[in-house]
């Protein structure tokens, strides 16, 4: 489905919600929604230390709740939100998912495998392949980040 | 850890009897086990299909029940032995949980990251690397697959 940019900000405005949950918990501030037909049937945060999971990372946790949803490990029609580009493992699992639509906030120059380190979503040797968007309040999003790691050094 | 050839070969053979709980579900069989000073503290095979969840590979449902285990996302002095080379995100699940040794049986050619499309594990540019191992009862890891996609196509 195609949505407006007004219509994305909201989603990604929902995203940062979720990261807002991440920050109060103390951990890496990142958010994520997955929207089928307008209506968000995923939502995740990382929850890495709150649950002790190395695999809790926001994209995970909002397929996960997706798959549930839907009853079904794919998530077709689907357009997926997060604040922050990424990684490995959930660009993998975004695939895996078959997720045909990705929007992210602001780049993960570091970890970052959505244009950053590698370019999973686009390689055209997988067997799926994501439509992507980036920059949907992407100052927002970074801010919630710099926040972040600025005070975790001045403590 | 060290083991030695004898040991791995035992694990991988506890892998390979999780490959066949996947096998036994009509799953592409693929099986886990991760190891701690001799003992296994995680088992997993792929179950998407049958839990419906795109994450359910075997590396990640080991991983995750070795979090629960340990009570703790990162998985120090461990060995991970699977069956298949790992895909994209199994690869990156396995170095958010700093996993320092995995062992594989077969090669993906198509789908796998340690190796085969990406060097995920042993990539400089990413905060943590693994040391890996491949070949231990390749045949039989790699025998298991042909046999259930042949059967497959046949249908």
């Amino acid at each position: 489905m195609e949505y407006t940019r007004e219509e994305k900000e909201e989603f990604m405005l929902e995203a940062l919600k979720e990261a807002e949950i991440a920050l109060a918990n103390d951990e890496i501030p990142i958010g994520c929604v997955i929207v089928k037909d307008g209506e968000i049937i995923g939502r995740g945060h990382n929850a890495r230390e709150e649950l002790q999971r190395a695999v809790m990372h926001a994209e995970v946790m909002a397929i996960e709740k997706a798959n549930q949803y839907e009853h079904s490990w794919r998530l077709l029609d689907t357009t997926l939100f997060v604040t922050i580009e990424p990684c490995v493992m959930c660009s993998g699992a975004i695939g895996l998912a078959r997720i045909p639509q990705v929007i992210y906030g602001a780049k993960n120059p570091k970890f970052g495998a959505a244009g950053s380190l590698y370019d999973i979503l686009t390689d055209e040797r997988l067997n799926h392949r994501v439509e992507l968007e980036t920059g949907i309040l992407e100052v927002e999003c970074a801010q919630m980040m710099q926040d972040f790691f600025r005070k975790r050094r001045q403590r």
